[in-house]
């Protein structure tokens, strides 16, 4: 008799859904697919669709890697960057991924065939085949095209009104069948303006998320960041994430240990002061807390410094593995 | 009790190479090592081997493509080349190749793990690990550097001298024992003094070649290259094969069915007279004569043109694969 395996859906992209994954494939009799955001416009990745016109392969890589179960060597592979020449700057997963698009005139082909290259244990699904350029308007009426753009622009001086799409941004109706047949979807963690509310406002992503009798298990950051989610409490992701969604999330996961002074301290110097993200949800009865932050920096090549620079305070991947069994069981 | 396999090793490079391993891999019961020629540095190979410091992957790239079993899209996919932005008239598959040569440190160990994800028949064995810069001495003392360079140069209005390496070029150890082990040995087709020779004058072949059981098999080419070897006869190709091996070769394969008007036409316009390689052999016993030449114009990827542009006339993988399978009953 077969067990039937419990469906898990990540929602979200880069690092964040990088580290997620990286632990969740090691949970046995799981089916894992990670959507993953299509908005992505800088680095290797903005180049890339710029002078080639393919969609933005930067966050599909990570998850790609997080979990492919190939060597190591082909690994660290998919995530080497160039360092001289024309190529300078370039992931070789970025650039293989372009290729693939421009092989089969499809992304989420060429997605395919690198998740079989790889021995990608999962799914990897592109939250959209559109095109994806984002767009926020201020409430001064400003707008900002553009991830790259939107990272630079300090909503708490000039308070966002929406974000949103530029053209028509379709689910892919991969990723509305892995939400609709999920058991778990895990939100997040992951920078709230750039990797988590790209997905969720793709046309047909709370109507699928309304729908799906899997739970909803919102996995919080650890860090706020400057100028988007600055001095935010625990209850503000939750509130905004429940606007985006149109609906409650069910299972709410809150880090309780505090990272090192030398953390803390490398943060403010860089995001200045309300960096840290105070649990006011005492009473909230969704909310599980366990000891979910790495205590090691991030041992990544020298050539992804982009990857490093971002992850000073970050999940750990078996950390969140461990939380997500007690879930499960 | 298993078949005990025929050992065939191919020595020469570039799409020589190419139409050889495409026919021969259909052979049952053998087991192909494909010896390469390192000495190129022209085009995306040579760009890759000036900005990254890399091994040429050109032709190693070639041989792997046709030895893959893997899917059609893969194969095109290694053979992709950029047509915009930076990695413009970039080869997929050279990049490939750099950037695994980059993570591994090693070429070797790069072509060995493409190898494994192409899902390879036999084995690419890069001629040597030495970077192979190729010197050609003029009779007029004049000094002319790299594969690119001699290409252009008219040996025929300046007679050559001897051709060589700049360093210390040593036979890789592997491919030192496929030529040892053995039964079969095709050199050729391909350009004499870029993909042939560059083989035979590395530090240790020719006392492989000399110590071997295996039958030298020397595939003849169907045209003269204008400037190199235009107005050679058979004889001719086979004198100076001999010369540089110091030995004799047991078997000689010569097409003998003419190309079309129109190829003929072609290839006269753009090399001039002498470019038909006349049969002068009749009385050699070694001479094994078939048709080899294919009708069909070559049918690459468009972007691929300079593979396509030195392709008019060429061997029929099939009839190769025909007529070495004559050899070996």
């Amino acid at each position: 008799m077969s067990i039937k395996k419990i469906n898990i859906v990540t929602v979200g992209g880069g690092t964040g859904s990088y580290t997620v994954l990286s632990g969740i494939k090691t949970i046995k009799n799981t089916s894992i697919s990670a959507i993953v955001s299509m908005a992505d416009n800088g680095g290797s990745t903005g180049d890339l669709r710029d002078e080639l016109g393919v969609l933005p392969p930067g966050d599909v890589r990570q998850c790609l890697v997080a979990l492919s179960e190939h060597t190591d060597i082909v690994r660290k592979l998919i995530n080497y960057r160039f360092d001289n020449g024309k190529l300078s700057g370039h992931s070789f997963g970025n650039i293989f991924l372009a290729a693939l698009e421009k092989v089969t005139g499809s992304f989420a082909k060429g997605v395919e065939i690198v998740s079989e290259i790889l021995k990608v244990r999962g799914t990897v699904i592109p939250a959209t085949n559109n095109k994806a350029e984002l767009v926020a308007i201020l409430k001064n009426g400003k707008k900002i095209y553009g991830q790259v753009e939107i990272d630079k622009t300090d909503f708490q001086k000039n308070p966002l009104k929406k974000i949103f799409y530029k053209n028509k941004v379709k689910l892919n109706p991969r990723a509305k069948e892995a939400v609709l047949s999920s058991d778990y979807i895990i939100i997040g963690p992951g920078n709230f303006y750039e990797s988590i509310v790209p997905n969720l406002i793709i046309d047909g992503f709370t109507t699928a998320i309304k729908k799906t009798k899997g739970k909803v298990i919102f996995m919080m950051n650890l860090t706020n960041k400057h100028g988007h989610t600055g001095y935010w409490n625990a209850s503000d992701y939750v509130q905004n994430i429940e606007n985006y969604l149109n609906r409650k999330v069910d299972i709410i996961l809150i880090n309780n240990v505090s990272p090192s002074k030398a953390q803390i301290k490398r943060y403010q110097l860089k995001e200045g002061d309300g960096v840290l993200i105070k649990d006011d949800m005492q009473d909230d009865e969704r909310v599980m807390r366990s000891a979910l932050i790495s205590h090691s920096f991030f041992n990544k090549e020298k050539s992804d410094a982009r990857a490093q620079a971002r992850s000073f305070i970050r999940h750990d991947s078996q950390k969140i593995a461990e939380c997500v069994m007690k879930i499960l069981k």
